[in-house]
């Protein structure tokens, strides 16, 4: 199988895209690597040659500033948009990028294109949880609107890739909600309640945000706008918390040089917090695999992104969706 | 003044209720409270008699699985009920209840009754920040659906709060969204960010959840779903980061040595995070003061709760919020 990388995209960009790649093509034998970018900065990262990894050169990138739809629509060799048609056009069987988030969604959506009977794709990164098996949480922005119907789709999306990639059975499917009891919530989540509910995933109902780390679903839905606030929340929140015990360990003598004893333990808990490990976002619902990797992301955090993808691939996650969804749609048509 | 105190509400009643209320009649001379509930589980923890306080008996109260509205109309003699029954009476100015949330906003709405030209009452509580100032966030579940006109009035009520009760001259005023640009989010956001910004207020645009914690703002403005939300991910990922913290730094004895050497270090930062330290929330937008204080409060939180209570009662919150949204609606009908 072939993966297509935007080498150019994200905050380490191109080093640790390289670095990240020339990991995963040690670890499987199976794949092949097209970087996509400038080859004058790309070709001093790569050791030696290996002939399952080329290089397509393009002088042209998005930038984390630019305006996504605009960029996708004018920066027409921009090495995203190139990597995103390696895919749409048979070259490569999936695509990843470290860049712009809202310009990787609206290449997958403008060029890949979504499978058919998905009426919005979704953007579903793996959250951390206490005891470190994670949570998919979807949808986290592709879309700022969603009808119940969107949620239910995300719901679907969201069990095939959990039963697929992460080999869960029965993945325990949860929707975000501001109360545990069914009726709970707005109007958009009492709607898509009932539709979960009566699909043929295992739904557990709803899930509230406060829960979601101690692991009460394999699966968390909602629609974009609330996601993304969870998502960050989250985030930021952990951030916090690392920023003010860094300076109340560090306030004395005495407390630097308990702190230091600990410093494995501390690692631990940050590695458990660090959900890069479980890969990137995948953009679901799209007729093949986009990964968006954390911009943020080093050599180890895109080498997760590239497994993730090849898994998606290997598994056939995408055709997989597109066919759940389309016997659902027959379901409903039927009754 | 007199402040009156549902008894029997919360996870520690009556005994921290009682407790906290004698320690606001210590330090603050001008009030006095009323407590309402089991006058047999009262008197116990009452040390002495003090005229500033008295005790009225029922034997009925709502719990934290009753349904709130249900609760509200049949419990007619819950000690809740009596509680906001004392302030729309005119027995007293502010009622403060640590029992079920959904039970007091619907009994604030019912019996207080919402200020005029008010359209929707926000419950709103204070959130910790890196620096210790806090933030305001609101709303955090009164309403589940809002409209852009309901997060303008929360940026008027919430900017009133922040100037009476914390003394910030010019409090900056954020709306909760899922990026910095304008333009960003839903249309919810997007219309609202133009209200806000017409508005006098000092509106510094959207903030993103991810910064809530550093400060960016003094009162944030959001939906009550969205808000919740937010203020249960933050919750929960601090509960869970300190779990985590705990198992890892007490799995050997020597971390368990060092940990004990920072264990002042870690109190501090628990603290920092602990925001029943500013009080309840604030129901904003009824005809008086009502505050609810966290489920779990012991009797230092619940005495904030008072403090935040009496402080709304002296700087007269809820007239000023009445006058503000009528100053408002007249200029808008002018134009």
């Amino acid at each position: 199988m072939k993966l297509a990388v935007d080498a150019m995209g994200g905050d380490n960009a191109p080093k640790s895209i390289v670095k990240g790649s020339l990991m995963a093509l040690k670890q499987f034998d199976d794949i092949e690597i097209v970087l996509i970018g400038d080859e004058a900065q790309i070709t001093p990262h790569l050791e030696g040659s290996d002939k399952r990894i080329s290089v397509l050169h393009t002088d042209e990138w998005i930038t984390s500033e630019d305006s996504p739809v605009k960029a996708v629509r004018r920066k027409k060799n921009a090495s995203m948009v190139l990597t995103v048609k390696e895919v749409k056009e048979g070259r490569a069987d999936a695509a990843i990028s470290a860049g712009n988030t809202g310009a990787l969604m609206t290449a997958g959506l403008l060029i890949v294109g979504r499978a058919k009977g998905i009426e919005r794709p979704a953007l579903s990164p793996m959250l951390p949880t206490k005891n470190g098996d994670g949570f998919l949480l979807l949808d986290v922005g592709a879309n700022m609107e969603a009808k119940p119907n969107h949620l239910l789709q995300y719901a679907l999306m969201g069990d095939v890739y959990m039963r697929k990639v992460r080999q869960i059975e029965k993945p325990r499917i949860g929707l975000l909600n501001v109360g545990a009891e069914a009726g709970k919530g707005s109007e958009l989540t009492k709607q898509a309640y009932e539709l979960i509910e009566n699909s043929d995933v295992h739904f557990v109902g709803n899930v509230e945000a406060r829960d979601l780390l101690d692991g009460v679903a394999d699966v968390v839905v909602a629609d974009g706008f609330s996601g993304n606030l969870v998502l960050k929340s989250v985030e930021g929140t952990a951030l916090s918390l690392f920023s003010i015990l860094k300076t109340e360990l560090t306030s004395t003598l005495k407390n630097k040089l308990a702190a230091a004893v600990l410093k494995p333990a501390f690692k631990k808990v940050k590695d458990k917090m660090d959900y890069s490990e479980y890969g990137g976002a995948g953009l679901f619902g799209l007729k093949s695999p986009v990964v968006k990797a954390h911009g943020s992301s080093d050599e180890r955090a895109f080498f997760s992104a590239l497994r993730q993808a090849r898994l998606m691939v290997e598994e056939e996650v995408a055709p997989t969706i597109a066919r759940e969804i389309e016997r659902v749609s027959a379901k409903e048509e039927e009754e």
